[in-house]
Parts: structure tokens; C-alpha cells; sequence
């Protein structure tokens, strides 16, 4: 028996619709009910288990969305993810309430290889720091290195890893990368070389971090890790936050222990620690897939999900096993 | 007759055998007298003038080496320019003096290069931006364009307009290039498109510009070319400075008429004018050839030249006769 919350949709990521209104067509076209974020920022777990009451289905960012805001949910029957990252969602939770889960892994994935190019750039020659101290009334021309004379460590050659080893690869760095599952042939295409982590640790001059976040990968980059690194390594995170402590990495600064880091993704967001603080640090906004056509692809695939699931039609983006895996092996 | 002075290098061009000490010790180790800038930035014309009348050699920077500065250097018998442009030295006037000119010119390429694409995500993606917003306490996740999506416009395909083509190949731009003598391999290798100027102007999303400083360069973008582009047009000058001309730029910025612009070499260096007050704006301090390799062997390669003219051995990187000419018809 449908009701008439089952039938609504509560769109939490923010901006929705912004670029392009399709998908707000779409649902309007389908004579779909919805509501978008009305604090128009990331919502705590209390804010959304309060909201969540009233609608069946969420197009949801990445704020919690717990066995709690589930137990305040008594329609919810679909959770749709705006982008790639499930860490945000209670998984083996949402199975026992027989909620369905699905997500769009593809769409976000050129946007943030194509940041993390530029990140790297511009920490390895100082474009932001110039910038900023140019702003200030300083003139320094600070002396940088190229992609052609370092070694890049990717760890994690998903969707995102590999397509910042296609982009990379007319710089012509060295890549050492690691993955759970290496792909030869993409191996041999690339030239690169597979690596364990440790290794990276010790070689690399910069080090980028396209991993989902488990229990396994959460803190994976802390003092132990950053002792290991060339005194000048620079790391970089647009995945997911804590991937790299960042009171560990702001240590490590402090110390001059590393070269620099970039970080898109924080623990806690907005962010406001310590790490702005340093002037060899790079921070962003969690913009990894803020490019209008990937954010738009995102949104659209989210929506017909959601318009789909609503129809009784078959779902395409459904989360595979393996995520529910992760979370119940703790992998 | 050679004399005590004529034997003397002044390196005007700072920082100099600081990454690599290669250049100061093969000097030493020739027994050739030196002096680095002791001013420790970049000389103006009447501090060169003052400077130079001891030394029969400059291993130069950007300074203007102009006639009159010539004038008070009764020994100078070689300009070794460590790096590529040219518009900095009156050439007519050293030909009449019969003072030898040399340059670099290969060495700083990969580097401009590689910046250029930093600077262009960069704009495209407002991380700088954000970077600068975030440590002012402000978290905003801008939306911006991936370079995929885009048409980009190379204005001047020389040493380093090529580069800047190679390494935007995986971001898979659309190229619409511009060059006096356009290399059709090249073209049919890349898979780009000539076009006019003009057309570049109205059609492109993002512009960059690799073309030496002469008189027809010189502000060769104006309010009157600018009016042409898109309201969200990014312009990126990694050559000279004064090649977009800052005023109207500061003025197109003011106005909203153009998205954004990256500017590494000013006409007037250290750069202390109006664009710093735009948001929109990425200002660098001329370090477009500041990558440690290339630095490296400009220095050496500069140092080289001076030490086989001063033993009387072949130059190897004597400025072309089309250099003399460019400054002769004012090309």
C-alpha cells in the first residue's frame, strides 16, 4: 500500500538543480512531489532524521544517513546517492528495513581527476601560495618541480585512479600505484608500476589518495605513515575525508615532517581546523565533482533512479554487493 | 686585447645556482671572476647601467638591457640570456656595439607549459579561489567547467604553445591554435584546428598565449578585443608581460565582461597593480620557467655559452638572425 510521503522526495545535496533544471523537470513532469534542502548546507544527523519523516524516497549528498535517521524514517524505501561514496550510508541498515540503495559511481569521476591534476600542479610549483602572498604585497618567485622529474604514487585504481593516471601521462611522471584488484592490461596500456603501500610511502615525491572510505581506509595516512615519506612528499585527498588524519597531517606540517597536501574532503565540513594555517597546504571545499557536466550527470542519473523506483520500474544504479560487503567485513 | 673587465660575468638574473651550484663552480673551476645581482631582484635599467661597466659578460634575466646601459659598459662583449624572450634586450643596438647575444631557449618550455595547465584548472575549477575563501573562514563548493567541455584557444604554437597542445591532449579540449607559420604534422598528430585570431577571440572558452614580446604582441589584447570573447572567457598569459594589457583587463574583470585571468609575467615586475583586488583574478610571480630542472639548465646552459666565448670556442646558442629582424621591422 503506497501513501502519499512514500511518493516524496527529499533532495538533501546542495546545489541541486543549479546547472542544469532537468532533473527538477523530470520530477515535476512526473507529478513527483519534492523538497530541497531547505538550510542549503550539509545536514547533521539529527537535522536529517528530523526532515526524513515525511518522504519515501532521499537524493541524498553525503550527510549521515544512519540507522537512526532510518528509524525516523517509516517511508523511506529508497536512498538515491548523488556521487560515488556510500560511507555516509548505513548499508546493512538500510537491508534490514528493506530500503533500497543506489548510486551514480561513473559521473563524478572525471571532474575529480581532472582537480587533482591541478592540485598537483599547483602545489608542486606554488601557484595558490603565489597568489595569495602576491595579494598580500609579497613578491616571491618560488622554485617548483615537475611531473616529469617526480614520482607520483596513486593509491587506489578505481574510476578515479585510472583517470588520473590517463591524465598524467604526458607529464611523463614515474607512477607507482597500488590497488586491491591490479589490472594488468591497463597496467601495460600506461606503463606505470604496481606497488605496495609502503613502497609508495617511502619513493614517491607526491602521493593521491582515490580510495572509498571503510574502516580499513579511514585514518590509513597517519604520523606512522608520514614518517616513512621523502621530507618533501606532497599528499593529496579529493576522496573522502580522514583518509588522511588531518591533526596528523597538520603535525606533520607543523614539523616540516612532508612538502604539502591538498585536501578536498574533510572529516567534518565545513571545515575549520588547523590546517589552514599552513602555508603549504591546499584546501578546497569539497569541490572533487563540482564541473557542471559532471555534477549535472550526477544529479540527472540520481533523479531517473529515483523517478524510476517511483514508476516500479527497474532500478539500474542499485549498489552492488560489494558495498554491502565492505561494510559488514569491515573491509 | 682582452682586459681584466672583459673577463668578468655579471649575473643579473636571481635566484641563480641556488637549486643546482653547477653553473658558479664550473665558473670557478675556469677561473672566471663573477657577481650575482647583489640586489637580489630584478634590476632596473639605470641600476644595470651603473652596475655593468665592469664586466665584459651578462649571464641576464629580464632586465632591460637598452642601449644606453650598453653605453656605460665600454667591455661587454656578450649578453647570455638565460631563458627564451628576447624583448628585454635592444638587439639593434648590440649588433651595432658588436656585443654577441645568446639565449636558451628550449630550457624554460616544459615548465611554462606545465604551469599553463595548472593555472587553467585552476580558473576553470576556482580552487585557488576556494583555497584563499576557506582560510577566511568561508567553506563555498564552486561550480565549475571541465576542460572536456570547453574550447580552448592557443594563441602563438612555438617551443611552448606545442607543449601546452601535447599536454592537453587526455583532458580532450577542443584546440583552436593560432601561430604565423603553422605546422601542419603537428596539427594532423594533435588533432587541433588553425583559426583566426578573431575567431579564437569570439569562439573560445579559454585563452593562453605563448608569443614573444615585440611590437605587434605588445597589448595585443584590449578592452576592443575582449568585448569580442564570451562573457565567461578565461584569459591566461604565462609569456610577457603586457601581452593582455592589465588595465583593461582589471577594467573587463571590474565589469563582468570576461570569467577570469591568470597572469604570470607583468609589465612592471614585482607586479603591485589593480588586478589583485579581483576574486576572478590568479596572479603568479613570473614563474613560469621556476621548475627546478628547467631553471637548472637555463643556468647552465647560459653559463656554458658565456664560459666557450670567453675561451674562444663556438657558440652554440647565438640568438638567430629572425630575432634581430623581429626587432628591425617591428614584427
Amino acid at each position: 500500500m503506497e501513501n502519499a510521503a512514500q511518493r516524496r522526495i527529499l533532495i538533501t545535496t546542495v546545489p541541486f538543480g543549479e546547472v542544469d533544471r532537468t532533473p527538477l523537470e523530470l520530477l515535476e513532469a512526473a507529478g513527483i512531489e519534492y523538497l530541497i534542502n531547505p538550510l542549503n548546507r550539509k545536514l547533521r544527523e539529527e537535522e536529517l532524521a528530523e526532515m526524513a519523516g515525511a518522504f519515501g524516497v532521499l537524493i541524498a549528498g553525503t550527510e549521515p544517513i544512519t540507522d537512526r535517521v532510518m528509524e525516523n524514517a517509516p517511508h523511506l524505501q529508497l536512498i538515491s546517492r548523488v556521487g560515488i561514496g556510500l560511507d555516509s550510508v548505513d548499508l546493512l541498515a538500510a537491508k534490514r528495513r528493506e530500503i533500497a540503495v543506489s548510486y551514480t559511481p561513473d559521473a563524478p569521476a572525471p571532474a575529480v581527476a581532472e582537480l587533482t591534476i591541478g592540485l598537483m600542479v599547483s602545489l608542486l610549483r606554488h601557484f595558490s601560495l603565489s597568489d595569495r602572498r602576491l595579494r598580500e604585497g609579497h613578491w616571491h618567485r618560488f622554485m617548483g618541480r615537475r611531473l616529469n622529474k617526480i614520482t607520483v604514487g596513486v593509491i587506489g585504481v578505481g574510476r578515479i585512479g585510472r583517470k588520473v593516471i590517463r591524465l598524467l601521462k604526458p607529464f611523463g611522471a614515474k607512477v607507482l600505484a597500488n590497488d586491491l584488484a591490479p589490472n594488468e592490461a591497463f597496467r601495460d596500456e600506461y606503463g606505470f608500476e604496481w606497488a605496495e603501500k609502503e613502497r609508495i610511502y617511502r619513493e614517491a615525491d607526491l602521493i593521491t589518495f582515490h580510495l572509498p572510505l571503510t574502516k580499513v581506509t579511514k585514518h590509513l595516512v597517519r604520523t606512522e605513515q608520514m614518517m616513512l615519506m621523502k621530507p618533501d612528499a606532497i599528499l593529496i585527498n579529493t576522496a573522502r575525508g580522514g583518509i588522511i588524519h588531518e591533526l596528523d597531517l597538520a603535525k606533520a606540517l607543523e614539523e616540516k615532517r612532508i612538502g604539502g597536501g591538498a585536501i578536498d574532503a574533510f572529516e567534518e565540513e565545513p571545515y575549520n581546523g588547523p590546517l589552514s594555517g599552513f602555508e603549504n597546504a591546499l584546501l578546497t571545499s569539497h569541490m572533487g565533482s563540482m564541473s557542471e557536466d559532471c555534477r549535472a550527470r550526477m544529479e540527472l542519473e540520481a533523479t531517473q533512479e529515483a523517478i524510476r523506483f517511483l514508476k516500479g520500474e527497474t532500478c539500474i544504479g542499485t549498489v552492488p554487493q560489494t558495498e554491502y560487503d565492505v561494510q559488514s567485513q569491515g573491509l
